[in-house]
Order: structure tokens, then C-alpha cells, then sequence
């Protein structure tokens, strides 16, 4: 593993959980790599924004775009490593239906149930 | 104007600007109405995100759905009302990178340095 | 319950279904709510557009957006509730390809034959 | 000029105006022949649905996917051959607000405003 | 059949394989001939661009708009027909990551993992 | 400038031209490090596949998002250093009309006309 990859592992684990990180290395150990190295180490270090503001901008980025599987992790992250608790998550959901409609929050929020009952 | 449009304004003007918010109304009365009764009043309301929180959600949101006037007039109210400031908005814009790629940032980011210059 | 939700609610109903209104309270009874008073008593009240142009404006935004668990209530409650038949609705979904291409129709056509088989 | 693309051109002339088909033609005649023989030509052509319900579908997807100079020709179709009004095009947008969320339906909006100066 | 979907049948068969056709058919007959008449037929049958070119192509729109069934069909029809191999899709499928982000590449790869197994 | 930027730079440049990694600095030199050192230095140099499929992917993706600054820059790289010349370009444009339909493609069209003026 790079030294990169070494510094970024922390802030990826903090973010989705070390199961989290485990199943995004099953799925593909090559795109782990890179956004550990790309995206955890060389931006989440900008001390411009603390954690809890990136998981924030991070969740409302996932509602947005759909994209449920990384949304699920990116809350259990939340919850299990105290970034965001489960009233906070609701009303950023509750929040995106201005910017993208009831469709998408929804399904963001059945997400978000389903994890909840974890904690 | 109603009641529920009398309480959600001012949080409406922290968010778009006294400007962003008469631009708006000029765009389509209906919908900034709407908006501001059912999204500022009703939803931004709710204590569990304070107004930051609020904020990098909503400029999150819009860096990844690409809908830059929006875009614009959130980053705009975010300077002016001392909710972010540049360095903020700059990393927040670095970040969505990770989720959505550097086209959709490039673009944001464009948008976020004309609105720098006015600052 | 409020007034507006009360107002909202027959039409909710009339897109929906009784199940769907019921399956969406239990995904997020707030949501549900939000989207009761300010989309169906706030928006489908006005009577520019009647029910069935509402139904179909929803169905084709649904395809656009592949909000395909949204969709599958929609086409539902447009044939328990005679709002379209089925003939219209894949003629709608074929359509779409025009403006969206076949992989967005196939994915809700499949959607569409599956609620097809309970009427 | 095919035989389906005499069959097409009619429909296409009903939805986008006869200004739109030649500003189509001026961008691209080969996406125009396509569009036309296998969009209007062999799917506007089934009665399942009427010419204005498969306008208001149209539009409801373009203001979805925030295709605005689409959107731009076939709300001046519509108004120009009376397939809607501009009260039904407002009400349409204001509902898409509940399925894709404020910023693009403000967005569409103003499409549509510069289109009524026109009428 | 028509001349032209006789004409399509065998490019649609080399892009997704026998059974994906079949599938595609079964999913929805209309739109199977709508797609083999006017995209395979009509477009595929240009010598501008090889099938090899084409097939990245698709892939690469695919990954883009993560329609994942479609997806699925074309990487298993590209190693069937030795349009591409496994490292061709992988790489592909991580090149992307740069135009969309992670999400929707670690969402493809798993599709594109799950199809591997079968070669 | 990192030895990684180095070594990415000239794949930039074979694919934006020297004018369009210019441009990309001025409107962000973070983010144009980024996605040198990142994009173009980790990812474009693996060999399984060639620079002229990545090009297609990357313009596959582009007008597929609706990404059309960028498609810009990408489509002249392209025509200036030979990675693919008019006919392909539009051919590949018109093939994406059957993932992503007729008004993306028509956009990306524009777009194409224009570069192609130059050349």
C-alpha cells in the first residue's frame, strides 16, 4: 500500500465505516485505491472544512444523484462514528426535497430507515 | 403575502440574498412563493441543522444536479451573510469531484469564482 | 392532521392509490405530509390542468428521472383510478425514447408490464 | 426526402412550429430525418394517445432533464398551433416542482416566460 | 419482421448477445423493434465507427447515466463477441470516474464483476 | 509542478489541446492539478486501452451528462492531434441518441458544428 493510501485510510474508514471500506475494496480494489489516494487523502485533509461539513455536503451529494448503495454507507458512517445523528439526516433529506423533488427523498429516506434500525 | 411566506422571507434572503430573492420573484412569483412556504418556512425551520449546515447541503446539491443560476445566487448569500466563506466553498466544490467528477466541479467552479470577484 | 392535508389528501389518493399513499406514509409519514399539502392541495387543485394531463406530465416526468418505485404507484393508481389505460401509458413510456432513449423506456416498460398483470 | 419523413414532418411542424423544424434542420438535417421518421413519423402516429397529451408528456420531460432549448420549441409549438395555453404551461411546470424540486422548474420557467412575450 | 429489422437484428445480437435480444423482447417487443429498426438498422450500419468503437461508446454513455441492466447486457454481449475483454471494461469503467465520479463507477463495476464470473 | 503532473500533462494536452489545459487552469488551477495528476497521470496511462478509445468514452460520457464545455474542449483535442476526425464525431453523436435521445444529441451537435469550424 502507498503512503498515500495510508494517510487517506483513516478518513475513509471515519466516513464509511471500516465495513464500508472492506466492501468497497470487494468490489473493486482498484477504484478503492484511487479514491482513497484522490479523494481522502489529497482533498478530505483541506482543514477548509471539518468532517461533519464534508459528510453533509457528502449526503446531500448522494440524495442528489441517486446514487443509494454509497448513500447506505455513507449514513452508517455517520451514525456509527457520531459525525451526524439520525434527526440530522432526516431533515438534510427532508431539506433536498426543494432542490430535487419528493421522488428522490424518499427513496433516500427509505435508505436512511433501513440504516437507522442498525443504531 | 402570508403568514407562512412572512416567516420563511428572512430565511430565504439569508440564504439567496435580498437580491437572489427579488430576482426570483421577477423569474416567477408563483414558484417563489411556493418556495418560500413550503422550503424556507416549512423545512428550514427545523432546528436539527443549523443554517451552515443548510447551506453546504444546498450548494452540495445543486454543484451535482448542474443547475448553476441556482448555484450562483446560494454561493452569493453564502458569501454575503458570512455562512461560508471562499476557502469554504472552494473545497466544498473539490469534494464533489469524489461523487459526480470534474466536469460538473469545473463548471461550479467557475460560477463560484465570478461570484468571488464581487467580494 | 391539518386542514391542508386533509384538502390534499383525496388527490393524493386519486394518483396513488390507498395502498401507495399507505406505503408512502410508512417510508416517511413527514414526507408524505410535506408532499400532500404542498404538492397535491398547494399545486394539483389548480384547475389549469385536469387530473389525467397531471397523470401524465407525472408519468413522463417519472420515466425522465427513473424514479422507478414512484413510477410503479403512479401507472397503479392511473389504472385503478381510470386516469389512463394501459394502451396510453406504454404509448407514453414509447414516446419517451425521443427525448430520453430506450434504456430509461425498457426499465420503466418493465415496470409498467409488471402493474399491468394485476388489472 | 423518404416517404416517412413526408409522414413525420406534419407532426413535427404541430410540436416544434414550422421556425423549429428549420432551426433543427440548421443544427443537425441528419438528427432531424431520424427524429422525424422514428419519432414522429412512427411513434406520434398512434392514437393511443392525442397531440396534446403528448405535448404536455414532452414538456414534462424536457423540463426534467433541463433540455431548455428544446423545451424553448416546444412550448412555442404549443402555444402557436393551440395544443396549450400558457396558464396550462405554468400549472405543468409548477407541478414538476414536486418530482424534480425548485431549481429546474425556476429554470424552465424563464424559458417559458421569454416564450410568452411572443403571444 | 421488417426488411429493416432484419437488417438490425444481427448488430443488436453481436452488441448484446443472443439472449440479451431475447430479454429485450421479452421486456418489450415494441420497443425491441423500435430500437433494432431505427438504432441498429439506422446507425449502427454506418462505417464511420467500428463496432469495437461503438461498444466503448455505449459502455462509457451507460456507466454515465447508470442504466445498470442495460449495462450488464452490453459488457456481457462485448466479451461474448470479443468486442472488448475484461482489462478493455475495466479500464473503461475506471477512465470514468474522472467525467462522473466513483459512485456510479464502483455501482458499474459491480455489474461488470458480476458478468466476469460468466467468462 | 509534481513529477505526477509532469507526467500526466502531456496526455492533457493530447486530449484538450495546450489551449484547453490552459483554459482549465485559469478556471481553476486546483482543480486542473487534480485531475492531471489523477485523470490523466493514474488512469489514461494504463495501456489495455488505446488514447483514441479513451477519446470516444470521454465524448461518449460528455454528451451523455450534458457536460458541454468540457465536450467542447474534448471534441477540438480531438480533431487537433487526430484522435478522431468530423465523421466520427458525429456519427458517435448520433449513436447516442438511442441511450440518452434526441435533445442531448442535438446539443452535443451544436456544440460539434462549431468546433468543427475551426478545422
Amino acid at each position: 500500500m502507498s503512503e498515500k493510501f495510508e494517510q487517506g485510510k483513516p478518513l475513509a474508514e471515519l466516513h464509511l465505516g471500516e465495513a464500508g471500506v472492506a466492501a468497497a475494496k470487494d468490489s473493486s480494489p482498484e477504484l478503492l485505491n484511487f479514491v482513497v489516494e484522490h479523494g481522502f487523502a489529497d482533498m478530505y485533509t483541506d482543514d477548509s472544512l471539518d468532517q461533519k461539513s464534508r459528510k453533509i455536503a457528502t449526503i446531500a451529494s448522494l440524495v442528489t444523484s441517486g446514487r443509494l448503495p454509497q448513500l447506505e454507507w455513507h449514513i452508517r458512517g455517520a451514525l456509527e462514528n457520531d459525525l451526524m445523528n439520525k434527526d440530522e439526516v432526516k431533515a438534510l433529506i427532508i431539506q433536498m426535497t426543494i432542490y430535487i423533488g419528493y421522488p428522490s427523498a424518499f427513496n433516500a429516506m427509505k435508505v436512511a430507515n433501513n440504516v437507522f434500525t442498525e443504531f
